[in-house]
């Protein structure tokens, strides 16, 4: 990779958003990261999407894009390096298709697609165009669970054996199309998908089968968005993992959010809650300073597609397996069932 | 109830202890709290089982029994008021359905049972002679899950409606009995079911359905033991409960166990982990100071005996149902299927 007065693909870095309903601000992020990126378009994803929030975000940070009505417009017209995907969430898979389409790479909100058929025209697209395909699975580049993956690649805690993972979230004020499956996906691709991630990544172990549960009990204003979901993964060394997601958390709660991990194995034990991550083995308890991975999500992702020996923490691979897996774990839910996961990829 | 200088049933309080493979310290504490009662004879639960743990701790205690080598002709001999059970796991039914034939009341080991057909026996037995029959889910009486009990009765959290229960203990060294299924019985009774009668007790809520996992990963010494397990309740309100049971704490953990429990409701949530209770609500984050309960567990099942207007925390009533919900739970993780809980006890 290289980095200098050209930018990081010997030009400046153009970047590209389309939606406002996700995660953008990664976008605003890889721009200040990156040095001559410059986000120069944005585009709804829909005709009725909310731009407002993106709109006031870009204009808090001095940033004046080109607006598109139409986003195919946009990935026609202009000469993008990246281009950023969060419409709303149903969109994902159809927007994502339509930039790879054009070979243009794509950074895409989770989950990649809300079911499995458009999630397979995401995975054509990726291969026949062969452009970069990521996926904002920001937990990875949060520094506890960065560290934790480092850990325990180490062998800190030998061969992990059983965990459990936490998502919860204070509901707050969603938009409409949070209310309908067919617009907002479910709990367990949307929240959970982070937890089925970092656990799988962390522990490095695979998950052989799914089991779940979820419902809305608490939360009847959204009609079909469930609050409350839980998973049990059966993991290929015998092992298990057991998640819990929701969006319970009080309001009077001191951070937004409510993530922890604990991860046992054959040599130790890690757990993450707070701010903190901490690790148990032979010689006792203690706390480990968590250490941020070298690069933001974009930027990260803009730099594998600059130097091919630059490997992104998430790779397209992965990014379309978790998202497989969580549309899996969400049948397993909605039928009462236990849906076995090839390791191969794909079905 | 009526404490005095004749002691709780009128008179001295007999107890006998049958086995040494368990809990029996519930025991020699409830004759310490109990004025006038006195441990009068112990007998082991097989011919083959190790009496030298409970023959040190009553030589320390400067408790001096009667011994029999064959409990039944104890049971036939003494007179009797409690008898603590806590034989090999696999001999828990019949030990106690033998005292229960004689109408002596029961304090046994949990499970009641390891398997189903044994656990009618005693359902049985206990129907017939009305004795009185508890059983040592001892954190029932630990400062920190009394409390959280009375706080969920009270209101605090609103509705339960997702949790997280976990069990984990060092390994250490186990006596041979716990390598095979016939005489162990299985991680999710032995250990779980301590967890899955918390979660039900302080949560209020009834289990509907369950799905699990189980498999010795870490420990081949132990042959047919599981050291990892997993379960997935569906709770009656729509909502769901996960758990984690283990025996890989490592050896330098400050503590031989790590229990913990996370349960948010409508209003709130409470959070159980090292010595600490919490609870997150509208007003934000605080510590609760746990309240031990009135008595412990042999004192406690002995009062309601003697006074039918006492309530033991458990009730004959929850230590058939809970043993009952532990082996349909190890049911569902040998056959990978999900068990339906009926809410009517027995099935």
């Amino acid at each position: 990779m290289t980095r200098g007065e050209r930018g990081l693909f010997g030009l400046a870095t153009h970047i590209g958003i389309i939606g406002s309903s996700g995660h953008y601000h990664y976008a605003l992020a890889g721009e200040r990261e990156i040095e001559d990126a410059v986000i120069c378009a944005v585009a709804p994803g829909s005709a009725d999407e909310d731009m407002s929030r993106l709109t006031a975000a870009l204009s808090a940070a001095s940033v004046s894009p080109k607006q598109y009505d139409d986003y195919r417009e946009m990935l026609d017209r202009e000469d993008l390096n990246v281009v950023a995907v969060n419409p709303q969430f149903h969109l994902n898979s159809e927007v994502t298709t339509e930039a790879l389409s054009r070979a243009i790479p794509v950074l895409c909100e989770k989950p990649l697609a809300i079911d499995l058929e458009s999630l397979d025209r995401v995975r054509q697209a990726q291969l026949q165009s062969k452009a970069g395909l990521g996926m904002m699975l920001a937990l990875r580049y949060d520094a506890r669970f960065y560290t934790a993956r480092q850990l325990v690649a180490s062998g800190a805690i030998g061969e992990p054996a059983l965990g459990y993972s936490q998502k919860s979230y204070k509901l707050g004020t969603r938009p409409p199309f949070y209310c309908t499956r067919e617009t907002f996906g479910g709990l367990i691709p949307w929240i959970g998908i982070h937890a089925i991630d970092w656990f799988r990544w962390i522990s490095g172990i695979e998950y052989t089968a799914v089991i779940g549960h979820h419902a809305n009990v608490h939360a009847p204003q959204y009609g079909e968005m469930e609050d409350t979901a839980a998973c049990l993964f059966e993991l290929a060394n015998g092992g298990s993992a057991v998640m819990s997601f929701d969006y319970l958390r009080p309001a009077g709660a001191e951070t937004h959010g409510d993530d922890r991990l604990r991860l046992i194995g054959s040599a130790g034990c890690l757990d993450i809650s707070g701010a903190g991550l901490t690790l148990t083995d032979p010689d006792g308890t203690r706390s480990i300073d968590p250490v941020s991975p070298p690069h933001g999500l974009l930027a990260d992702f803009a730099m594998s597609l600059a130097d091919k020996d630059h490997r992104c923490l998430i790779s397209t691979e992965d990014a379309l397996r978790v998202t497989e897996i969580s549309l899996l774990a969400r049948e397993a839910a909605d039928n009462g069932c236990r849906v076995l996961l090839s390791q191969t990829g794909g079905r």
